[in-house]
């Protein structure tokens, strides 16, 4: 008998017969013998109704409030989805994120999981019962304060649940098979991938994978829980991430990449003609951090000698360029730079995998595959078990094909899958 | 400065414009110096909404659940009218039942209060800001679970939550001017009452007066909390029902009548042939007691000396004629009655008034109105405030009129209002 955390997204408890459907899956997960708790988000549209709702009343809505306004969301999900398994004769309760003890920091709209304290979850579980659990929210430690967890947010409350209550496997069931070696609306061939390291799912994840959020994995790698992403249409296995790539006892000969991610929400700024003198850069890169910006990939062009200036580029989320730019052009005069460029234009292309480690000439082979293919690189960063480059983001798509095929990623036959993101 | 806590029912937050309205009122009772505490019921149709969303899950949902629910209709209004008041310059914050200590037994569906325990609110009043409260719901003592308090339940949260915070007053806002002499749909000329004791305001509640529920009117007694039945569409002063019908000061003439209300839901059960011998009424009411059903007026009739049998009416909630019918119908070998008839097509009529009880003559002067129109009274019942009469239904519009003419409750000129029901 395991324990088994299941996080149901949005589009999966969409309306009535959704959730009825839902509903049997977990009373058959129960039935078969399995403890079962049930992470839940709100229902399809529910909130970007409530969004639009508040949008009508003001259009600065104060965070506390609309944490509060859109945890009315789960409230209504988990409570029909606790009726609809109850309705099949398996007893289920459902919980606030309160009642299950996500203890949360007081950032409203973004609180991050300070602790999961899941007493009542777990004596529900004991009484035989199904527990089914608000996604998305938790409350403050000290002034019980309703806060919810941003985007993936349920999925983080599914990881962080499973992580407290140690889980066997926790399942993200979503609208996709599973973890695809590329978006398949851009290559058909692509591949679900059977097994896959922490590791390269949060490389994944922050090149642009959509379908596990990047904090989520980071909670599910802490804590060492194993997460099955899959699809609520069927009953296939989907993709296993958890800290080994292949199952204990099969052969170690593991895959090169994992996958090739792609990300068209960055922008690039190019800093033009920066004195090259010390402290100059770190000089930029405070004013940047100073605006609440996160940076991606930075390149320094080398330094003309003649005129000791250099460029300075890097990328940022494309939604945070007008705070960086006004940053930036407050600073000009103690910087000293000429200009200031804004391309929101480029795509980035990420291979990720383990095995380039132990494996020369991955890079050697993209840069090929890329140049064949005739596109060109903007810029390059790579970590130890990913490279990224940044090209033009009308050249992404072919640039995505191109490097898919070159790993040899594509599979025999083209997948009918149809790839979306995950819910909140 | 005063506190005043108001209470707004689902219809004056209805949507964005509404609440907008609603929240511009509450500024102004801010801006002008007295601290304001807000108990909000759900927008509009959403609690029927989210019912009908049940209903389409199952037939009969948990009550625990349902209580989960239904409090998240409060949760969108409350925190949309936080946003709203805060748009204008006045900062708010909303609670739930919970984190306003709203502590409840664990009846989900009709929970009564236990205590109110309201540190958070009178923290929020103290820092200067309008703290708005989730009506109708709280939590059990122990668990934690949400509750909700059934009918009229944002009423009683307001008055309950005004008794804890010594509130100055307590102000019911609803989409009619106040409690009136009767109907005004029945009886254009009606008036509206400005003020009426707690005991009048009780048996107005009880026999079918709509705008307070029993509950909140019980509660407001009990704590001394006066409480002022008002209009959200207007700010002319509505009804103050308190402990004294007059004001301080002012000559206590007080009118002998304060209004009559009617009673449509009520259905009549008479048992015939009952054998007359000690033991059997209270054989009878015990039966009907151990289904789950309130009895309100209860006629024996003289015992037939030839037979000693007799027969046994009673009223009782229309909806509750099937329990007690068929426990009666169990029950029949040993009650030894002949037949049962049950009759759902009768009207109440309830003449209410302190002044009653030190003028003679009140009954007699309700008999000879009702005989003058024609209306044949099927059961009277009285209290020391109170004449109700039982009548045909549909001759309980006409009894009504001549009623309140015969004492002298119409006024001068029509008045143009809409009587509803208050929300939840």
């Amino acid at each position: 008998m395991a324990l088994i955390v299941q996080k149901y997204g949005g589009s999966s408890v969409a309306d009535a017969d959704s959730i009825k459907r839902v509903a049997k899956r977990i009373a058959e997960a129960k039935r078969a013998g399995d403890d079962v708790v049930v992470v839940v988000s709100a229902m399809g549209d529910t909130t970007d109704e409530l969004i639009d709702l508040a949008q009508q009343i003001t259009p600065l809505p104060p965070q506390r409030e609309m944490d509060i306004l859109l945890t009315a969301g789960e409230r209504i999900s988990m409570s029909l989805l606790a009726m609809a398994i109850s309705n099949l004769g398996v007893e289920a309760q459902s919980f606030t994120g309160q009642q299950a003890g996500v203890i949360t920091d007081s950032v409203h709209g973004k609180a991050r999981i300070i602790d999961v304290t899941p007493s009542r979850i777990q004596q529900a579980v004991d009484a035989g019962a199904v527990a089914i659990v608000a996604g998305f929210q938790g409350v403050t430690q000290h002034t019980n304060d309703v806060t919810t967890l941003g985007r993936g947010g349920s999925d983080t409350t599914a990881v962080a649940l499973a992580a407290a209550l140690q889980a066997d496997v926790c399942e993200i069931y979503t609208d996709v098979d599973g973890v695809f070696t590329a978006d398949p609306r851009i290559v058909p061939s692509a591949r679900k991938i059977d097994r896959i390291t922490y590791d390269e799912m949060l490389e994944m994840a922050a090149s642009g994978a959509k379908v596990l959020v990047l904090r989520c994995v980071e909670y599910a790698r802490r804590y060492g829980v194993p997460v099955h992403v899959r699809s609520s249409f069927s009953t296939h296995p989907g993709t296993l991430v958890t800290d080994a790539a292949t199952e204990e006892g099969a052969p170690m000969e593991q895959p090169i990449i994992a996958g090739v991610a792609h990300d068209r929400s960055e922008a690039k700024i190019t800093i033009v003609d920066v004195p090259d003198v010390p402290g100059k850069a770190a000089r930029i890169f405070e004013v940047v951090a100073g605006s609440g910006v996160n940076l991606d990939m930075i390149v320094q062009n080398v330094s003309v000698a003649s005129t000791g200036r250099t460029d300075i580029s890097f990328t940022l989320p494309a939604t945070d360029g007008a705070a960086a730019t006004a940053a930036l052009t407050r600073h000009q005069p103690d910087i000293g730079f000429t200009s200031l460029q804004y391309d929101d234009t480029i795509g980035k292309l990420s291979l990720i995998g383990a095995g380039m480690k132990s494996h020369p000439g991955v890079s050697a082979r993209l840069f090929a595959a890329l140049s064949d293919a005739g596109i060109n690189i903007e810029m390059i960063s790579t970590s130890e078990i990913r490279i990224s480059v940044v090209t033009r983001a009308d050249q992404l798509d072919d640039a995505v094909r191109a490097v898919h095929t070159a790993f040899d990623l594509d599979s025999a036959d083209e997948q009918a899958v149809v790839y979306g993101g995950t819910g909140r």
